[in-house]
């Protein structure tokens, strides 16, 4: 693909295709939909074997195990992409819906109703069933899309957009609702970042992404799924749901956004929890990094540095730290926090309300583990990506979110004095 | 102000400033407000000597007419912008409201509150006035601000902002609630659209602006008030009332981002029509620019160019089409739209619903004035500019378009399996 040629292309037909998808009825996005589920499911075979070609490249230029696979797809993961793709077309219509309705002083009836954003830019890395579901929300949303998977899953992101491409190509709706930028140069990424055509973008990825989204965009974007996340046990705490809480939080699935990184604990409760909390985390294969007094508790922790309070390590690593209450622990969330989701474990109501009230995330909790924030997990059906701004939306992000309004405003002449 | 050492200093106050605030109370918001206001009147006198030297350098600098009068504060002016201040305190406060509250499959009760964006950054031109409303609508909203107004209005923002902080200084508020960034240097805007402290930027200006602010912004921005707005009088339009809505849009205050630059007339009713509308805009004192069959019509009228389709002139001058028909119409709208107001004037139901349907703007009118889009008019009671964007808020911005939310957890051990 000559991207610099086509990026303006695909940004133009993008724009077209938004516009009749916009209009679109319920019935023709969900018959879409469940063509490009029928669509993947036949071309499972040929996806596979696109799959292996990116397995081999990515295994000789030493991807690392864990991206290598994020990256494997099987004719599970494809038969997972399929009933994603079939959840969304069960899910409600969100464009349409009247928001706000009420007439003003002059007599005019306004009316705020759901419109879809235009034309979202979708920017992720080595997991390539993120097409599908990208593809799938936004159709559902009502807004065309131009995908931008990771290089690593070059020749599967290929075979998917086709066999969905394809299917759509079948329907009413335009073909150009889903769009791939389909080559593995950099600099493709960054021009897609400052693609005016776009309403928003949606960077979903490391770092790495993050930083450069925020260097080059030239858009409006949606900060996704940075999660320095942190569980606080309290001087009143109960043990045994401290210990479930943290040892989910941390285990359950290391590698997201979700997870805990740095577990604060009150030094009043410290010695009674952390000898064989800690030892069970380390049994589990977690690599315990704590301050010197956790050192003390358990000597087989390594010191933690200071780089350690503010790095996300999506593995099986901790920092351990012991405060000598709640204040020092909401300014330690202050200082380090992403502002992604945050936990106090307390039986102190008093504790708990404060808790709540000071720390600036997402998601707050009280006596949960920090991996329910998540789109299924709170309701939404299905989730795009996790908010960590405030601007838009905040949190799990739906099919709701990818959307704006439109205010309608009926009159019978009226002007204004 | 040697701004280069200042300005991440103002950050750094800011942020810290924003936490006290969105903890603040109403009653400590409103007390705050209602000090400010008291002390802008009480520093009148100084304000308006601060003005008249602002007024003397910008006359001497060649200023035109129309930003000399932006530029003007008389007691008058200052009186207004004491009661807007007032009108502040008096709506209710949105921080802490409940969005949403339910309960999740795993027992969690997940509730929606209301909460402050944090930091944002205002950037704005000529209008000194913008100082106090912008200061009173983030006091309210619990958010720290950093003002940037217009070179030409140095003395008088300094003047201005001088009696604000020393108002919210002898109050429970953090006196950085309300910074200035005090110099008329233009790099010093530029630094202020990369600050990464800031949780939002708000430029209310003109096209330079918005042009700088797209390519230097580097956080995230809510675009306000671009207005190329249209006025489609369709065939069976009720010609009294499309006469006095046209005149409406683009007389009544031609300088704002809401009255209209361009008038679109069904071919079936031109003859009908505009002679006598135009002369009548035309004894307004509105300069006419026409394509060659309006021409005919009404030969006082300039032949229109391509450009003229896609001017905002805010200002006495009107682009006139005359267009075969409703779809005509929506094209051209589509193409040349800013996406602000626009608005049909037809007795035909179907066309209304078409029209509403199909033109992509923060507010689509049928047989009303654009003039109405306006945050008083929409019953916000105070607005702090208007949104042309389609993310996090679009059209008239309010109190509550300048917050965020948060989610608060409340579990009993919950962890996810």
């Amino acid at each position: 693909m000559n991207w610099m040629k086509e990026l303006p292309q695909m940004g133009l037909k993008a724009k077209i295709a938004a516009r009749a998808l916009a209009q679109a009825q319920t019935a023709e996005k969900n018959d879409a939909l469940l063509a490009m589920a029928r669509s993947l499911r036949d071309g499972s075979e040929e996806i596979i074997k696109a799959n292996r070609l990116d397995l081999e490249i990515s295994k000789a230029a030493g991807l690392p195990d864990s991206l290598m696979d994020r990256l494997t797809l099987s004719s599970a993961r494809i038969e997972a992409m399929v009933a994603g793709i079939e959840e969304v077309a069960a899910l409600p219509d969100p464009i349409g819906e009247t928001l706000k309705n009420w007439t003003n002083t002059a007599g005019l009836q306004i009316s705020q109703v759901r419109v879809p954003l235009g034309v979202v830019g979708m920017i992720y890395e080595a997991r390539p069933n993120v097409t599908g579901d990208a593809a799938a929300l936004c159709v559902k949303s009502g807004n065309a899309v131009i995908l931008r998977g990771g290089k690593e899953a070059l020749y599967s992101n290929r075979a998917i957009a086709k066999v969905l491409t394809e299917a759509i190509s079948g329907t009413s709706l335009p073909t150009e609702s889903v769009q791939l930028l389909d080559t593995s140069e950099r600099e493709a990424t960054i021009a897609l970042m400052s693609l005016r055509d776009l309403d928003v973008l949606i960077p979903r990825g490391g770092l790495g992404l993050k930083k450069s989204v925020a260097e080059n965009a030239r858009v409006p974007y949606i900060m996704t799924g940075m999660g320095n996340c942190h569980i606080f046990i309290d001087e009143s705490a109960d043990i045994e749901k401290a210990g479930r809480i943290a040892i989910n939080a941390k285990c359950q699935r290391p590698g997201v956004c979700n997870a805990m990184e740095t577990l604060l604990v009150h030094r009043d409760i410290a010695a009674a929890l952390l000898p064989e909390l800690l030892a069970k985390l380390h049994s589990l294969g977690v690599e315990l990094r704590g301050d010197e007094q956790v050192l003390k508790l358990f000597p087989e922790a390594k010191l933690a540095t200071t780089s350690d309070w503010s790095e996300e390590y999506l593995a099986l690593v901790l920092a351990v730290k012991i405060v000598r209450g709640i204040d020092e622990a909401i300014a330690h969330i202050a200082e380090y926090s992403t502002g992604h989701s945050e936990a106090i474990v307390t039986e102190n109501w008093t504790n708990a309300r404060k808790f709540q009230k000071l720390v600036d995330a997402s998601s707050v909790y009280v006596n949960a583990s920090t991996r329910f924030t998540d789109g299924s997990e709170f309701g939404f059906g299905a989730e795009i990506g996790i908010s960590t701004q405030k601007l838009h939306v905040r949190g799990p992000m739906g099919l709701e979110h990818l959307t704006s309004s439109k205010y309608i405003i009926s009159g019978d002449g009226q002007i204004r004095s």
